[in-house]
């Protein structure tokens, strides 16, 4: 069961009240690949420049993912600086360097187009659209985008939906694609034009999972500390991705259950820097978190005295 | 088991962007009740004006309200009026008027000092320590406040709160009162201080229940309309005590189900102005949202395909 992502592959400048990274590894790709990777093999597509920490990047293979999609481009690495506020919610771009993404056109090598498992990572759309041309018959493809290419993209966007079957965007960019402020509501819009699950991420509020006539909702771990909120989306993407590779099951019981390991593997990603939590954590760690977020939301409906 | 609460019982005008009520039924004690009666027979306590309408108020004995223990006093009755913004989440206090409620004092009549278990609606925390020595053996004490007495009346508060055995309020509230803005350590601070158990209201993010080293989480009920979000703490604070009573049973396990039917309780007093919706459901209809909320969190941990 191939499971293959595209997407960027950056060097991230990041500033929150607890400290600083300095081009440490970070990309939709990389954290996706990172979380996936601790659940299924993940099959990396992306380009980087030539100043790139390969020697890091090349330790991802090691936990199952394999590089031989990402290109050397002739140029610099996507460079992207950000800074936190206090409370974490609110973020501040200090500096986007596009360098060799600029001109990324995704090859997906022969050995992963037979992927049944599909992740596009907040590219342009019509980047999105040349990957699914590229792969062969995936049985899953879910895509995440951002308000740049909904403002920017809509048509090009509209039609990539039509062969997506899970949509991952968070509150504002639902609201914007649709012109709805209800988040339910709006997800409907969507379904009626293509995915079949669209996927709220809501950050310190959770997510919520909505198709097939129902709603599933996902809290955030309580953390007691949440160090650095970068790539928490994208490795939801790869938790929820790389659960349902594993299992190759795409019900909606099973989507639930992906759910709550897209919620764990973001919560692993929000406690330390760039992708170190990841180095640090095993399948087990994983399991046992997605066990304790069944203490979190289960009841009963006659518990005993 | 005997179900006390002690509150404000007010005329409500309100103004949100789908209609305007004037001069409605509200107030903690009136909320609670037609929330709680719903599950178990509530007795009343609280002070109205000469000018409250009386027959309205006597309609909640027909649900199992006992209004022995509301009081007519010689003036005007408590008048709030607010306005919401186009979210909802936005609330702006246009005029409070207190009326009797100013030299309220809650007289605990001899028929309700046995009640196990009791609910302090936000009042003067002084009033609320008097209610306590009025009561003789309560099981479990519930309390609710705001933001005016835990700067005002700091030290009043801490001291009611070693009495307390669940404490109710929001987010704001409890970072004002702990000084921690992470909820959950701030939630700690309070069970150093005496409750074994802090709700943390959130709104259209649900709510949180942390004690015994557990947290439990409900999210708030995905509504497909939001009408007027007055009344929907104490509306909670019903649905979470009026299980209990009924029940009789304040395990922890029987707590967690209690959220949920306080959040169900929140849900449906939302759905219409003042206490509107409480006329039109039964318990079946609260039950049903109940088995709805599984249906939202629940997730199996092997599901078949």
């Amino acid at each position: 069961m191939g499971l293959l992502v595209v997407g960027s592959v950056a060097l991230d400048t990041v500033e929150t009240p607890f400290g600083k990274a300095e081009d440490a590894l970070g990309g939709s790709a990389v954290f996706f690949a990172c979380a996936g990777s601790l659940l299924h093999p993940v099959q990396m597509v992306g380009v980087v420049g030539r100043d790139y920490p390969m020697a890091q990047l090349k330790r991802l293979t090691e936990r199952g993912v394999d590089l031989r999609g990402v290109t050397v481009g002739d140029g610099e690495s996507f460079r992207w600086a950000g800074k936190y506020g206090f409370d974490l919610n609110t973020r501040e771009t200090l500096e986007t360097r596009l360098g060799v993404f600029a001109n990324f056109r995704p090859q997906i090598p022969e050995e992963f187009r037979g992927a049944r498992y599909v992740f596009l990572g907040n590219i342009d759309p019509e980047l999105q659209l040349e990957v699914l041309e590229q792969v062969r018959a995936p049985k899953l493809v879910a895509c995440d985008t951002m308000n740049y290419w909904i403002h920017g993209k809509r048509t090009t966007l509209l039609k990539l939906l039509e062969r997506v079957d899970v949509l991952l965007l968070n509150d504002s960019e639902i609201r914007e694609l649709t012109g709805d402020w209800h988040i339910h509501r709006a997800a409907r819009w969507i379904i009626e034009r293509g995915p079949r699950y669209v996927v709220i991420k809501q950050g310190e509020h959770g997510a919520v999972l909505v198709g097939e006539g129902k709603i599933f909702y996902v809290p955030a771990f309580p953390l007691e500390d949440v160090f650095d909120p970068t790539g928490a989306g994208d490795s939801f993407a790869g938790g929820f991705m790389g659960h349902l590779a594993r299992t190759d099951n795409v019900t909606l019981p099973n989507l639930r259950l992906a759910m709550v390991y897209g919620s764990s593997m973001g919560s692993f990603a929000v406690e330390r820097f760039s992708v170190q939590r990841f180095d640090e954590i095993k399948l087990d760690d994983v399991r046992a978190r997605v066990r304790a977020y069944r203490e979190l939301v289960h009841f009963e409906l006659e518990p005993e005295g």
